[in-house]
């Protein structure tokens, strides 16, 4: 096996996935188990990490590093937000330590580098936060000025600035909303979701997308018409999951864009489902969309170790 | 007792509300029962009719009118929309009947009119749908060109022409995503409940309509700032319900409101603990609030069946 450099986490609300990457930060190996935060107890977070891999961390002698909720005010130690404009730079220099205890004894304990999260003031004056999206906008590589995507249940739109600094961002709950409308909301009874799911019903989708775009300014309003085009027999009961979904993502796209279309589209970054639903959506809204490639995560843990100094990339 | 003139029913999704009207409209007595639409099975909607007040229909000999979901297509029959503009007129001409069963053969079996709901078509061109507010507005003897809000659930905005027919109206799901928000997703998580529930929170209240007018064309961010002001502290986890509350208000009126604020302010209709909340939030949006006056369903009822011929009011 090749030397591994870094034991990379990526330590969510659900999940917790390790990964052992190269003196090129390519990944090695990977683990996974669901000890997401939400799933630790007490405080146990030494005792998940080591179930996991603690024969890596007894084998190999590498720094570790984690990302993701795990740095939140429920994680293992809070990680405070760096605030926007924020460099790769900052966020190597504001790196959160723990200590994971283990027993073995013959060495120093091993440390644990937490990234920590961002928070922006968006142009109401009320904070914005994201934590675990930073990683993946540092490793996709994005060139300054460009604006990126990453589509889920709270989207995060970033801008990034000259110097390919996160200036801004802002969250919208789609995803949620979208969850919270389909499976316990009024709009749900009139879908069929078990033909839903057999296939993409594009045209439902973007007839939603084009009344997000432009009903944006009354959204509480706009989704309305999920339930009205399935009373009037305008889209069927199979078509309106994508129908609710087009208009959510299409209001997100109007309201993310109010102060103009991004110059040079935006980068994807984020699952494959999901990216080709928003590449869709932006074809609607006349915005050009290009995808990050995959591994944004261990790709941005590896260039903030890099930038931290705690790892030296293999010559 | 006053001869009764008209038993008038409230049959929504939930409840049935039974009232007995005298020759003036003013009711004599009213019963309830949880007999909604959802909770009667099979069809059997004479029988929940005559278990609340068959005696009343054996006892007097007076004509039946009833509103809301009972005329829509999981009702006891469908009551065609009317299209808007719609006038109290065309409600009373638009009236659909059904034949209750009854065991008692002495005299022709009694009918049940069925006050039709209403529908128009908004700016982007999807379909507004309303069934049991039109009573309510027809009942509120609103002036020619004024406005009126129903807040609920599926809170309903309508404008009244020169005649005082209803030309336009809109739906915002406020209440539902309130709903869904707070006990189902995320938000809601940071909140507290229970000390909530003691106190209306004004600030925070206001604070969130303040956010919401302005943050209304991207409303599915600005929600957002119902978690990270908890978060960060800037509201306390026991106003996070109103702060939300206010936000989900505040884009409902500027949404509402698009092409300018109602001249004359708007009436309000509805059930106190909800009419409190939104004069304070118009309050905070410059939009005049006056209410309108208990036992608009009843006077609707009345008004279209005297429209209707029904019914001859007392001298």
């Amino acid at each position: 096996m090749t030397t591994p450099y870094l034991l990379a986490l990526d330590w969510g609300t659900s999940n917790l996935r390790a990964s052992l990457l190269d003196g090129s930060g390519h990944a090695i190996d990977h683990r996974s188990a669901p000890g997401g935060v939400m799933a630790v107890k007490n405080g146990q977070f030494s005792a998940a990490l080591l179930a996991l891999c603690g024969d890596w961390i007894t084998q190999f002698d590498c720094p570790l590093m984690a990302s993701g909720m795990i740095g939140s005010r429920q994680g293992w130690k809070e990680a405070p937000y760096l605030d926007c404009p924020a460099t790769i730079v900052q966020a190597a220099a504001g790196l959160t330590s723990v200590t994971i205890e283990t027993t073995d004894t013959g060495k120093p304990a091993p440390q644990l580098h937490i990234v920590a999260g961002l928070k922006c003031v968006d142009a109401a004056g009320e904070f914005d936060v994201m934590r675990g999206e930073e990683i993946q906008i540092w490793g996709a590589g994005l060139p300054p000025q460009s604006c990126c995507v990453l589509p889920g249940t709270h989207s995060k739109w970033a801008w990034l600035g000259n110097g390919g600094e996160v200036s801004q961002f802002r969250t919208f709950m789609t995803g949620e909303l979208y969850g919270l409308l389909t499976q316990h909301g009024i709009l749900g009874r009139l879908m069929d979701f078990e033909a839903a799911q057999k296939t993409f019903h594009r045209d439902a989708f973007a007839a939603g997308v084009q009344l997000g775009l432009k009903g944006h300014a009354q959204m509480s309003h706009a989704i309305f018409a999920a339930r009205t085009a399935g009373l009037m027999g305008r889209i069927v009961p199979a078509g309106l999951p994508d129908y609710l979904s087009g208009i959510l993502i299409g209001a997100e796209i109007s309201g993310a864009t109010l102060d103009g279309k991004p110059v040079g589209g935006v980068t994807l970054i984020g699952d494959d489902g999901l990216c080709v639903r928003y590449e869709a959506a932006l074809e609607v809204a006349g915005i050009e969309a290009k995808r990050a490639l995959d591994g944004t995560t261990t790709r941005g843990q590896w260039l903030v170790a890099v930038a931290a100094g705690l790892v030296r990339p293999s010559p």
